[in-house]
């Protein structure tokens, strides 16, 4: 399995794409921004430079892909207006994610995006240029030093590849409390050698001063398959080995499928940080959301105020794609509808949150 | 209709996609290699710049697409070999079309293509950088003083917009013998706004002693109702005209649709690149193609030997969509088997030339 080529979040706008289903992240992005309009403001008013180059790593498609970038425009423009200047610096947006992503749905959004900007912003705004940047954030994806801010929210705890010598992981699809200490390992040394490439490349990439905002799934405990992480996983595991054990799914095709990711906790973030060299943390911080995105919301429908309903809808628009690839889509909807029951179940017995690790840096001199 | 939301290539893959028909395209991209290689070795020799930012416009989705952009690459790469340079400048390239464009499907072919360039060009080709940049090239679409080199084939012909006030030419779909005077002069005005704006722009995204090389379709004739660049067009006309005659069609359908494109001779575009200002002219030639593609090739199957046939398919995979917007898809089908009828009668009885208009240029300091 080629990561690059399989890892993808659902297209399109219908009932299981990403775009309908990715409050969730939205909701991440929101609880994050603080810590964005800090370096983003500190970045503005430290070289108050004539172009503003942003890049937003694994943007996706939908409502989220330009919320952040229009929100780090909005940020700029105010400051901007606070000292006086007569026009905002020009902004040159790069949107990365793989080549699977729908960028066209994003690009068709564009005109009415840029219309309703200007509208917002009025005549200060300088003009604002969007581009799509296709591949992995594993390699190099833009010029030595042509960006000013990096930004990633839910996106770099993917890892390039699954994990080599994993097969003792059975009946798992990630780490879990019953995966051998080899599996750990292996998951832990994959994620050092991604992040540390990770912050390679965009050092080359960003300026002196640049900085780099980063949201990953990660963990606050020091145990890399405490429930924090895993569990999410765990319980979609229980449904395809259920499935297994009513032979729907071949036991080898299930022992043989692990999930590309990676879950660290803050610790885990600095020490690649700090190894690598490149960069200077300013912020390191943890948050927690809900695991169902609707359960302080006012629903839309009554089925969203089923949080099984919602956690596996969520789950789904992520994992289709690489799990279709393994398993082939006709069990699909079966797979997603125990996983909806197995989650309903467990989240009315327990508090279940997922953990964010958001890093802010620096580019060091 | 908004020319920036119906205009587009046939997209996809399919029988009746720009992808599989565009081999004409493909000749005139050949054929003005030689004027494309000296602006950008002028360009490379003059400035030896450590990145090289290059624009495709209107670069459609297709094989054509990359055949530009790595064309030029590979030209710099020698140049950088016999110069004695260890490595090459870095490429960040720009691929542009209006959002309508299928971006995904340039995007999935980008790693193989990448991989396959960097094969052939070995380890003294630097990091090449490939983004996506939809929008109208009648607008702003990059930075100011990004660019070192822009590129256009068969895409500055199109128009903003259809032409104000040209309700008079009924019948004609295009600027035709029987179009009265009022609709050829507007169809200039537009001509001649659009450029300059098309300059002017530019003139800003590049820097001083950037190179600009665009191919449009054009004429030799100081008559811009010539037949040269009129023709295939009034033939489309007679398809629809006579469905019109059959009540297949509505009379004031078509009466109301016009094509947005203007088929400039050379001297038309050096008085606008001289009135505009910011760029001297460096080549200026014009070039003529068949209109079937094929008709000096090996045919890929027999029903290729047909030239109706051929440029049939050529103009559907351009013009389909901006008819469908128009005319509804159902009939077309049956405008295109007419279409393919009447050109089939025409080139048996003449020769047929597109005639293209290719001009040079530098941009002043």
């Amino acid at each position: 399995m080629e990561v690059i080529e399989v890892l993808h979040m659902n297209g399109g706008i219908g009932d299981t794409s990403y775009a309908n289903n990715s409050l969730l992240q939205q909701k991440v992005i929101s609880m994050t921004k603080p810590i964005r309009e800090q370096a983003i403001t500190d970045l503005y008013c430290s070289s108050l430079p004539k172009k503003l180059c942003i890049a937003d790593l694994g943007c996706s498609s939908g409502p989220n892909t330009l919320f952040v970038v229009s929100e780090l425009i909005k940020t700029v423009n105010t400051i901007c207006k606070k000292l006086g200047h007569d026009q905002s610096p020009e902004f040159q947006v790069y949107l990365n994610d793989l080549p699977g992503n729908d960028f066209n749905a994003i690009f068709r959004c564009l005109p009415r995006f840029h219309a309703n900007l200007r509208n917002e912003m009025g005549s200060a705004l300088s003009p604002c240029f969007f581009t799509g940047t296709p591949g992995s954030f594993y390699d190099r994806l833009f010029a030595t030093e042509s960006l000013h801010f990096v930004h990633s929210s839910y996106s770099v705890h993917f890892l390039s590849k699954v994990p080599e010598g994993i097969e003792s992981n059975k009946r798992n699809i990630y780490m879990a409390s019953t995966s051998p200490p080899s599996v750990v390992k292996a998951y832990y040394d994959q994620f050092q050698t991604d992040f540390s490439m990770f912050l390679k490349y965009r050092s080359q990439e960003l300026v002196t001063g640049g900085r780099m905002v980063l949201t990953l799934l990660g963990r606050r405990s020091d145990d890399p398959t405490s429930k924090e992480c895993c569990y999410i996983w765990e319980l979609l595991a229980v449904a395809l080995s259920d499935m297994v054990s009513e032979g729907l799914i071949e036991e080898e095709k299930l022992d043989s499928f692990n999930i590309p990711k990676y879950t660290p906790c803050p610790a885990e973030v600095k020490t690649e940080v700090e190894k690598e060299g490149s960069f200077a943390i300013d912020r390191l911080e943890v948050s927690e959301v809900n695991w169902n995105a609707y359960h302080d919301e006012l629903c839309p429908s009554d089925e969203f105020k089923d949080g099984g309903y919602n956690v596996a809808k969520c789950m789904r628009a992520v994992a289709e794609p690489i799990l279709v690839s393994h398993f082939g889509k006709t069990i699909m909807d079966e797979v997603f509808r125990r996983y909806k029951e197995i989650i309903a179940d467990r989240m009315s017995k327990e508090r279940a949150e997922f953990i964010n690790v958001t890093v802010s840096m620096t580019r060091k001199g």
